[in-house]
């Protein structure tokens, strides 16, 4: 059994993250934290109602640590690294739903991130809780930076084409459509029901965030650097990430068949990637930790289509999936 | 041409409003009013964009008088009536989309509202812009009380039943669902996107400040006070208001074609209320300044279910159907 | 271990069915049927792909029951009532989730579903599967009348309150209002997307089969025969259903708090039910098996506000608690 | 004054059509086709209860001539092409909005649409109706082909930067996302709310019908043919297209400033397109027959970002204004 603490539950992956840990044998959530509400959680969040009897509490690292094992941070950037040494320090395992523990170098953060970071000397040393691509490094460690939803969504399909040699590292398109949880909970005209709803609409073209993640991830996966335009849109639906890539084949004669193989075959033991032919809708994956990849070539191009539940694969799911290998849990516990 | 001016122009009725008026030809838009942006209106309002080039303005009541005949007030209960003697002294007309005009006793208003009316002897002497019932008091009236969304929806039906002696007067219940355009556009968390979306709730039971306005219209109208139970429910839709109530009725053998026809026969010249025999859905009235109304009888009671745009019937069309009477302008004119 | 066949495996309940299965320890899918379709079950539900194996099949009761202890049926009304006698003869437990053995009484049922009941002497001996109220007619029940969605939602708070004598029988109105996965996945113009969305309407007003199986079961656990009117109405989303009743209070001086203990007090015990004080969304029990119910007074009426999921407690998740209960299995297992 | 006929107007385009016909002053309907439901056509169309009092009628070309000058043909692919050269003969104007005569060449329309086409030799010799690109070829043109929808947001931003020279011609990729009610109101399971609802996906990857459209026109306007991928999408709502285009600049130093201003020159005199600086939803469109674009340089591609109501300007509001140009009534009327 882990003792598992959760800081900042009152947002939508926390609330994710509690129900898939109530599915679990062997965890048990002793704190929620937060800085501005103090009630019992489900007053907050009213599906918990008779499922978990804790209050959110504004707690010292100190505190926390003495009730947690493992700490699962859903704090805002920046957040986690001013607590995350006391954490680390007081013998507690961290996973960082933030960014701030994923990119390698404090000035490319410095420069997406627009602030200097707080914890700049563990850049580079933490794994980035991708399974797929990075599970061996997983296991036993202290502190593991779980991936941006958008980027889990185009480094499944893109990082193995570009390893296997099947696309060009340059000119790498990716179109994301995301449901609007993805843009959490805090109040803002712009995320108001009138607003987003029968509306679809670009945002952070060219400057997204998740944009030096997936080129540094994807770098690292596959041993090339790739150079990526990143367009995410706000679609008019609670969760879900389609994400279409367009990459150019290094092939001249290669088929979809042989990309889709390819891909099938790299996953092929993967429990939560699911190589499939038909074109997927995010439908066939939300409310699962499961990401479904299929191909096309069109013209000289290679076109991937993946789908997975933003919350879930794209941060609560893999929270736990990376929990259960780094505790030595069956990875796939509390995840089918 | 009669000169115009819309106090409180950033939310969603104004924005409406401001759609309608660009297709009158006899009215034109001469300031946009708001206390806290003053960009051009198209900066808040993007579908505006090329089609005026007003710029929000914090403008005092001479100001406005200055350059409006007539004002359309947005503004939040009791905003409207801290202004409005000011702008009627200066001459202009004024129509009040809120609540401050619409209750006839300053005691009731307090009740509801909770605070001291700015204005409470002017309250019982200010016309109820609902034409069907009150078209004769609105010609040349100074300033014109606009109905409640869910008023409109409901006094419709019942109204005519209750007065012409379908229905009796106690015990009816109202059951309305109402699109989210109707909790406006101010940011607050019970109204984002995934709070909203894949959800219907009921509020306000049995305290909606709608109940005291229903019953006060329905006796002006009827001459019978009726004691109403009234459910608004949110739903997840933009616009558009469903309501369906619920009354004994008085003869043990009324049909439902007895209360269809008297409805249909109540409203045969109104070019804005339809009487239809099968079930209404709102899409069959958004975007239209229409009601569709149909009845039904189940054991010993009457059913009415009927259908408005909440933001044009219930609002912003209605507004402009009393500014049309009110200024000799033909009733329909920017409403088909 | 229990071998389940699924009979009319293509709709939405069983592919609810099939998910929750799939995490119960002790139930194994061993058939799935459609009459239609022989495709690989992922074909017709891609969310299941990676996680069955089985294809639909077009089977005969003889080959269901060598290869399932227990039956679920997911057909239309009087297909299992056609195909239940020969399963139960060979020894084969069936849960229907249709209607075909809710009413006692054959002419009833002829009156309300058009047709002759294919198996009219089992009427009436048919437990009704929903284990709040008749919890000890189920183990080694051989056949369990699954509850109708919206009769679920009605039930549970007006059972109580009519047995504990805080509600009048007659005049009940019930208002329900429902996603629209509840109208089935058979194509129809009426449930188009561009149909649905941004639309609510009432349907079946005043006709509508659940209306006396709400009776029956009300007057079978309470004791006394309600005469209600059911309204029900379809929303913009997929799932869930809140349902508000009005009542007549029998005493004058009840409160709301009064009607919302009794009800805690009625289902303290129940993992499934919970009464709560502030107003539910459906948001709060979608995905789950949950029920949450709610009251209050205005007025001489009593009103109750209760949400499920239309798919889960309403339909799938209900079938697997009264599976578990016939079968010995703990009651929540796979509903958690 | 104008006589109209609509064939085949059960669907959604069709409504749309009529609903803007109704407020032009010098257009009258009167036909509406249908070969299948001879109702009257506000049955089909609730919203026009009470609007016009037509019957849908199954009529001959012949029947047809004699009540219209113009007829507005939603008939599917090769079903107007049977019928336009009799009405043509017998001195209709014929507006389609199928792909019928879009294409210039019989054996590209096979290609793409699978059988011969009924009409050949009149193919390469009708106008095709985007009035911002060939204006001068609509008036008195018997036979107009109305765009296709996505065809229209994916050209209005790529045929100026390839005829002004900012972008190169090869490598175009087109990812667009279209509401619903682009895929018409046929019924089948793949349109179903629940199917649809909650869900992106995308479609016809690399073999969608307007791809030879687009490039084709695109080719005529700018004197260079382009070779496009196009990705179109299926998005949970009922109207609007956004259309994401990413071209290879052709000049190093482009900036976007440089690409917003040389497009807001290009369209400066248009009514209908109007280009902006922030990023735009659709619904800053919806309802209108406006499209809106802006530009983004990201690296060495150009990204053009664009919006259009699908069922007006990208179809019935551009029919109508195609027939205010062939007729000579003002541009816009009917459509402000």
């Amino acid at each position: 059994m882990t003792n598992i603490a959760i800081l900042g539950a009152t947002g939508y992956t926390a609330l994710e993250l509690i129900k898939l840990l109530l599915r679990h044998p062997d965890a048990k959530i002793t704190a929620l934290t937060s800085r501005e509400v103090t009630s019992p959680v489900d007053i907050v969040h009213p599906s918990l109602t008779g499922r978990i009897s804790l209050k959110l509490e504004n707690l010292s690292p100190q505190e926390i640590a003495a009730r947690a094992d493992c700490v699962f941070s859903c704090l805002p950037h920046t957040a986690t690294a001013a607590v995350a040494p006391a954490l680390l320090d007081a013998g507690c395992s961290v996973i960082d739903f933030g960014a701030d523990y994923r990119l390698h170098e404090a000035d490319v953060f410095k420069k997406w991130y627009g602030v200097d970071h707080p914890d700049a000397e563990r850049l580079g040393k933490v794994p980035y809780g991708l399974p797929e691509l990075f599970r061996e490094e997983l296991p036993y460690a202290p502190l593991i930076a779980n991936p941006g939803c958008y980027a889990t969504s185009a480094i499944l399909p893109l990082a193995p084409l570009l390893k296997l040699g099947f696309i060009a590292p340059d000119d790498i398109i990716i179109d994301a459509k995301s449901g609007v949880s993805g843009a959490g909970r805090k109040p803002s005209q712009k995320n108001l029901y009138p607003e987003c709803n029968e509306a679809i609409s670009a945002y952070g073209v060219g400057n997204h965030r998740h944009t030096p993640e997936i080129e540094q991830v994807v770098a690292t996966a596959a041993g090339i650097r790739p150079s990526i335009i990143f367009t995410p849109h706000l679609v008019p639906m609670d969760r879900g990430i389609l994400t279409v890539t367009y990459s150019k084949a290094k092939a001249e004669d290669v088929t979809q068949l042989d990309v889709i193989k390819a891909l099938a075959n790299f996953y092929e033991d993967e429990p939560f990637v699911k190589v499939v032919t038909d074109l997927p809708s995010t439908k066939d994956v939300i409310h699962t930790n499961r990401c479904h990849i299929t191909a096309r070539v069109v013209g000289r191009r290679i076109l991937t289509i993946s789908v997975i539940d933003n919350l879930i694969k794209g941060a609560s799911g893999a929270a736990v999936q990376n929990f259960n290998i780094r505790f030595g849990y069956p990875e796939t516990t509390a995840l089918l």
